[in-house]
């Protein structure tokens, strides 16, 4: 399994993912799921992958043949629209599954896809989109705005009540490092490292690249702030109304001391 | 969907459910996924039950009459031990499914049903069960003394990070809240009301039976904490490096008026 996500706020884009992938409980490795191309000037995007290896390697050789390819008929540096290269990767996506869906279906496996790319084309908005196994795609919305593919569940609640479109980019980063740290805890299946990438609107490139595992220091500092802080949280929520009245002898003895 | 959960703490047991169901998106209702029999004096269980609710209402159906029923082969009154319950519900299960099955898989249905018995018997300990659809059940063990049925990922990682064997059953079931809320949030197949219900080791009964919708002045208390504590905690999380640079001209301006 995997977890990557997006998150698209005013000041601009936040990427993040992790890096385990594995063959049913064996054969776990470190594969990056971030991918990143070298694109014309008036152009930046990311595509985060998740699903069957063989099936995003071979999408991301066949993007960088088109890019190499000045006669190809499609590429991410032809396409005008941020949603026609979402089509793109979408088109191509779809080509490599039917290739080889006979042969896995045979053995039981799905080679599915799932992606999510985002970026700025020119003087257009900066978008993302999550890209299904179908090739169709949807855009985030304001309301809620974050994308996520992969193991999606565990690390959803932190985005819901703090991402909004008015977040600060750092802010949002440090949801997605806790969203992503708790989906590792609770799932083996979703591991470190974690790379996390910013893109700030119209600057057209990426800035503040970080690969973090759990022992950079500030993966740890921010893991143990967080523990810290849920625990502190915990402590501070009402009490039953039996344990106020529990608690209110001991107060009264305390008074009397005073 | 459903989420139940029940924990297992030093102190006694803490159940928690929702109470949404419904067949597809439509058809949805409000029923209890909390059940409770009167049983002899020597022993106390709560059966919290997630998936078909034809399937969970025949199972009720069944425990009852066996109870009812002096000359039953078994019945939760007779088994001596917790296992013995959860072996006799997982038996009860299988049954009321196999007699449905073909019927409703030509309807794409699977009936399924999965349920979470905790309770004591005797002067045995207090323990947990998960029942799963097959029949057969695990409990929980010192290091995750929780277990959970339905829609369980939302709401797992509070858990992972907060209950062990030795937190109080009062923030254990504040933590349960917390896991509810999270999961209803993220998740519409999740609904009010939360049920919430208190066993304390040995005394064989239980105790403050809570049933708490968004509006309950307590469970809003406890949402609004809960809500203002996460952003403050996302606010104490270490600063990236350039935040840091950032905000040194600003200290040093400081520092000059000082």
């Amino acid at each position: 399994m995997t977890y990557c996500l997006a998150i698209r706020v005013n000041d601009g884009l936040v990427f993040a993912s992790d890096s385990r992938t594995h063959a049913g409980v064996d054969y776990a490795n470190v594969y990056s799921k971030m991918h990143h191309f070298n694109l014309r000037g008036d152009r930046q995007m990311v595509l985060l992958a998740a699903g069957s290896l063989a099936t995003t390697q071979a999408i991301m050789n066949l993007i960088q043949r088109d890019l190499d390819d000045p006669d190809a008929a499609n590429s991410l540096n032809k396409v005008e629209y941020l949603f026609d290269a979402a089509n793109y990767i979408g088109y191509l996506s779809t080509e490599v599954q039917e290739q080889h869906i006979a042969a896995m279906r045979r053995s039981g496996f799905s080679g599915e896809a799932s992606f999510i790319l985002g970026g700025q084309i020119a003087d257009k908005e900066h978008e993302i989109y999550l890209i299904y196994p179908q090739g169709n795609y949807i855009t985030a919305s304001s309301e809620t705005p974050f994308l996520q593919i992969g193991e999606t569940k565990y690390g959803r609640p932190i985005l819901d009540r703090i991402i909004r479109s008015t977040t600060s980019l750092e802010e949002s980063a440090r949801c997605a490092l806790v969203s992503l740290d708790s989906t590792m805890r609770s799932n083996v299946s979703v591991g470190p490292p974690i790379e996390l990438v910013f893109y700030v609107k119209d600057s057209m490139q990426l800035s503040h690249y970080l690969k973090l595992t759990p022992t950079s220091p500030f993966y740890a500092s921010l893991q143990q702030c967080w523990n810290e802080g849920l625990k502190q949280t915990i402590n501070t929520l009402p009490r039953f109304d039996w344990e106020q009245q529990q608690e209110k002898p001991a107060q009264q003895a305390a008074d009397l001391h005073h």
